[in-house]
């Protein structure tokens, strides 16, 4: 399923951050990047060199220009990114260090995106050469319209043939416009055919997750949502804000295929790591004859996010298949 | 009228600004600056010496706990900003250069000052040991609830005795709840003993403003309001971003004081130049027993503004005294 | 003649500058913009609206991937740019202040562009939606081959009945590999619609160049190039490396038109200046029914680039506008 | 013994660094950071919500001023700070990497601290609505003088009622003055209710110390300093400058209470580690009415201190109290 | 007189400054430059190829170590500084901007060079193989023993045979030992040959200085130190922080040499401004037959000198050449 | 044999870097550093005392000016660096990070030094107050020439009494003028008397080289090169970018001593670790009397490197000392 075009639904946000360690009271400058769980996707997918689209809606200003221009820059197309009233979206995210977690501010309430209006986007247009569709949980959790637009999108690609991917990316602070994630959800889940569970709950640090437990938790998903043919897992185990254990595991309602467990140490930032093993699982999965090789690809290019600043995870294919084949060390190449 | 606190009321936001020259789409980084008309007011007056208090009100968070702690270092009294549900208002701005104007993108809306419900503040118990209350037509601008509390902070000041000053710091991008300025702000202008006007119609870089010019806009103002004792006039000419001129005048219902007219090459920030002319009049009101030295402080403080990154204008009263007695140029004291 | 595409041919390069007023010996870090005469003019023309492509070679590398993706941010289409055996040009800039001139120190000698082969492009196909080819030269200067390459997208550009534009951006440096540009030039210009003319040797600080002097050196060009059918000319006067005055003329055959004459103080960055007007020509020739309009937004245009960092013009179209109607000044919007 | 006001008093400095993990001799830039044992431990108490004061002298001039801001940003109160001649006490410290220690150039003498008269301080008035004082043995080893006006600190603190803490705090680059440690602070400990101890010495990386190794030390100095209620210890193992183990104790004279023992990796800037468990000794000792919490406070809060820059352990006691219930590990909030 | 070394000796400070136009309240960090009159001067002759040699004192520590560098990097002979106790002397200078001086906080009291023994050097064995001696009325100022050795040296000096120099340089922050300048410093005089006067009392930004005020001026100096053949003087007018005028004079005794007068725009650091004059005098004596181009070869680096940040005259030879030689326009080379 | 001079020759480069862990895509600036494995070995030499000249060839311009200048901080002789015709030798390194390594873009070609002609230097001048003479196999890759120059001051060293040493340094991207070092480097290698070795082939993370292997090794190179009196090799194991192992060991055709193995966690810059190493078998081979304590502080010195950033080992020897001597923890000295 190679050639076709991959469609992601979702909002672009700008991410403002202390430079390095420091924290919100001690800078006097803060670091933008671009990001938002389905722009990680997107801009990880064009690097890798599939044709990816990203469908969303900004306001008409300099600093929403730079968003689209930041997905331009890693060959997404922008063209059905509309310009509308509202803000663009922000979070504020203060860098975890040592024994001391992360820091998000969101500043996202009203933006152009939560305000979009249901009959906006043609999808029966947009879908027209795609084979893919990908949205995640954080989509329906900003508005009730982005709910339903995501719900017409999930629909619209379901008639037209595309497989539909989601990442449940459950954010507690968002949920805030009537429903919650699980009264929404489960009606959209049950149009996807590939998404992401939940890991069985066992400390990933002490205790390897066994495959009859990710099985079991993946065959239930799969019998609440007959659609679905792949489940994913990914695994953290956290000793530190810098010290992580990271693996991943895949069912397709036969067989648990796990990838390697990387230690994780010296993290410089962990925000969009989540996003990258979802990309390296569409790109694996629009890749790859077998399944092993997806949980692979997708484990060891989001254990490379954690050594990237900003959100997206900047690394070609072949640094991620370079880690795969190796050891997990790390050399210059001169 | 030298020893009782001042009180400033409205909204402190945070400023984002691309470093030196840069524009956005050339910027990684945003440099931090805290302001707002009120709040540049309070710091300069608590940085001149007087005792200053800001009322306003704030998110719970990191970053709204910043725009306290600046007001803090420059010994203005927080103990009146209140922190509620709500957004920290930010506003980005681009430098200007040469002949390209600054930009400015207000994202300001929401947020908790805007919010604020109309009986939060007991203002008698604020005014208690009180003898000033400024505010700016900004304030008003923003929601109709800011407005209703500004009436009645002005009423609730006029009662108690206090003067009034106001800067009628029009922002046509503001006004969006309902009424314009021309149907509020005639109102609560009546409580109010000082207040800027607007400069005649001419060109102030060909051709000077005449006394009897000055003398008829504040007449009519005086005459529209019978409180208004004093009116402020700041005069720009603007040859390019970095080249302006600068003079100042006051009546008082009788005599045009005018300032020196200041040639302001090399500008680095203007942004809070106008605050600063404020924050100057309101200083030597309460400071000098002639009308002169207030509208000579007034400009040269708001003279030395420009040269200084950010909204607050980071000057010691000695330095504008210095200026004031010199012949404008400015040397290496060592 | 407006919906078109418009195709420019040119070396693209890595500028590395100290950061403000640093000189090299000053400095730990420098600055990274992409540029280049020609890539200037393809981002400027992409930034304001038109349909445009650069072909052009580069070698294979991550900092060639990012002069890519700086033509992408600007809607420049880089299909056919090739990748190839070579270096990235580089240029390293001082920047100039107050007396003391700018530095540049080139290297980029054996580059991907000048080992170019004569073959390499397929004209016919590249010219197949266009209107326009736009050339510097600077491009036949850097090798035998560029050269020969010019040549032939010249005539197949005539051929396929595009208009062929010019800017003849002599630099005494670039000429080393065996023949002068009095040798090469002539023969392409034979081919050029649009040209840049030299100004009559005058000293533009203290006397204004005449009408007839203007017409009397276009026509000379007009009359050694027959398809020639504009000049346009750029005088700088030079007080110093921050204050300068920049005007401009174009010649049609028939007259001259003239723009007005800016003062230009406070300069950040004058390196592009000469390809933001021609980018303006081109934009205005494209664009404009009238002749007088075409000048005066290339001249508004590059007096912009001035108080910009970096080669090039990051402008919008609106902001020239804007100029061009006004009287100079420049004022914040909010 | 929660509401009143806890008095520090000691000496306030610039520290001066190169960014990162820069050395002096590569660096064209120093950051600035202001701290001072005791202004450590008064800068986190008024973070913490206490009432705090700190006593203090400094020059005239603007980099005081800063020193002063620092303070006023966390809730200290200045007033009792005084400003004389003399110099600002500063010392450039130079981060530590792996096996590399940090390196500190002390450029303090001849500070306006030092410098203060025996008579300055009206102790009684300043302890008028205080309940707690603090001091470390950096006071008096910088100067007679210090020595002498702490001694008559401490005395009028218990004539007066209140509790005294101290910091041995042992440099031995400072005691120049004429006198040794071993000879001036046994009396001033007399005074003393709460005290660190130096830790039996054994290797802290490989062996535990036993609770009746601490309670023998601990015991040692109570029947020394009859007023001696509780000796607190922080016991630091050094595997590498960004790798070191960290665990606390505290002795009442009956009892040994543990901390756990963290691991600290990546460890961003250690400086100020031992002022950062002060601080949450007197935190814990104002606040808990069991011993347990006060060391298990202190480790956490100075635990979380190794991962920030400067000397000021700027953590909430949100974040304190979450790591004290956690794990250990660290999660993004949101 | 062009083959000998040059020796100085004075003291070398390092400098910290606020980036940019930033004011100390404005900044977390500070910029490094290494200054001090005569190292200024000892920098700039060795970065014009002169054989140069500096005497001084430093403490021993890794910042002093980076003074000492510094002198290397530009060719000065730093094997006569001798390390001992004290400090290495700072000053912390804002930068002026438009209207606002520049700020220093001087911070040397106590410096191992005010602290010199009076016997450390020999004199006779440095003066060796020079041929000129230059020092500034800044070295006497500091300590006593400073002013006794510069009169040993002088002394010496004039036995063997070298020229002396002398740059009056009044500071009257720093003559604090006990003595005054005019107490001590005709003394000193006595010995040089070459020396700065002080420029009639006109205010050169609108009236000339006539060459007879000029030539009074320094043959007063002369007759009051008759081994006096050369009196330099620099005129500065102010305008702005941003804007000079600059320009001197050379008496011999005979006649006035005057440079050009340079209108100096932008300026970017004024500091050193009179550093660098000295340095272009003693070049130039060193160099040219003829006093004309002494003297405008000292007003012409200098000029340069104001668009350069730091202390030190980072220009070469070559571009005061070319500078004396142009209209005074800056042009890109390339 | 410790008095006399060392010479090293080769070239001398440029390293460009992105700051901290950021990639080429994400930076707007680069780091300068200077280095080369030469330079490296010549800066360290310098910095630890000894007598070091540096022969090598640079373009003419202000940043070959400033790789002199960092020669000359440490005392590097630079009187033999010829100034000639070609490029100053760059090179791009995006640092290593986690699982990711390091990236190097080499953009060396056409360098001055590449360029030299073979008769340029004369070795027997050069060589005439020298005891030791050091290159490394990078010199011979990059040029015919620099080969054939290398071979004649090797033979001439030889004939002259001069020791020889030699680094390996194999670098597969620079041998393309037409020989591969299998057939030119053989003949080099006769005539040194102090060479790297290649470990042999065994996981150091996980086994152990024993002392069998090392002598092995080392007395087959022996057997090869009969002057050799000195095979050294450093053994590194990586673990991941962050994390590597280090241990050195030394044979002299009897015994192999071996240094302790470190481990090495939160590296921030492996560049140059070799060079580190290598200069210091070279400072303790000219220092110690046994050979012991030669590996030992080749192995700390280098251990020390990999918390610099930058090629240069930027240590004391009395760092080096202090950490031979400790057990590998770092602490504050205060």
């Amino acid at each position: 399923m190679n050639k076709h075009k991959i469609i992601t639904f979702g909002e672009i946000l700008m991410r403002l951050s202390p430079p390095n360690t420091k924290r919100f009271t001690q800078t006097q400058q803060l670091d933008i990047n671009f990001g938002g769980a389905e722009a990680n996707v997107a801009a990880s997918l064009g690097n890798f060199g599939l044709n990816v689209e990203m469908v969303s809606a900004l306001p008409n200003h300099d600093l929403a220009d730079e968003a689209i221009r930041f997905l331009k820059r890693y060959d997404v197309n922008t063209k059905n990114i509309i310009r509308k009233d509202g803000r663009l979206g922000v979070y504020f995210a203060e860098g975890a260090s040592m024994h001391r977690g992360g820091k998000v501010i969101y500043d996202r309430s009203d933006s152009s995106f939560t305000q979009l209006e249901v009959d906006t986007f043609n999808w029966e247009e947009i879908f027209n050469d795609a084979s893919w569709f990908h949205w995640s949980g954080i989509t329906p959790a900003v508005s009730e319209n982005a709910a339903l637009i995501c719900e017409k999108a999930i629909q619209k690609a379901n008639e037209m043939g595309l497989k539909v991917s989601m990442d449940y990316n459950f954010r507690a602070k968002l949920w805030k416009w009537g429903k919650s994630d699980t009264e929404v959800m489960p009606n959209l889940m049950k149009g996807c055919h590939v998404m992401s569970g939940i890991h069985p709950d066992v400390d990933v640090l002490k205790d390897e997750v066994s495959d009859e437990a990710f099985a079991q938790s993946g065959q239930e998903l799969m019998d609440k949502n007959p659609n679905c043919q792949v489940v994913v897992f990914s695994s953290r185990g956290v000793k530190s804000a810098n010290h992580h254990t990271w693996a991943g595991a895949l069912y397709d309602g036969k067989k648990v295929y796990r990838s390697k467990k990387y230690e994780l140490t010296h993290i410089v930032d962990r925000i969009g790591g989540g996003d990258a093993f979802m990309a390296g699982i569409i790109y694996g999965l629009n890749t790859y004859d077998n399944l092993q090789p997806v949980i692979d690809f997708a484990i060891a290019s989001s254990s490379l996010k954690h050594g990237i600043e900003g959100d997206f995870n900047a690394v070609s294919k072949e640094e991620v298949l370079q880690l795969m084949e190796s050891d997990g060390g790390a050399k210059v190449s001169r």
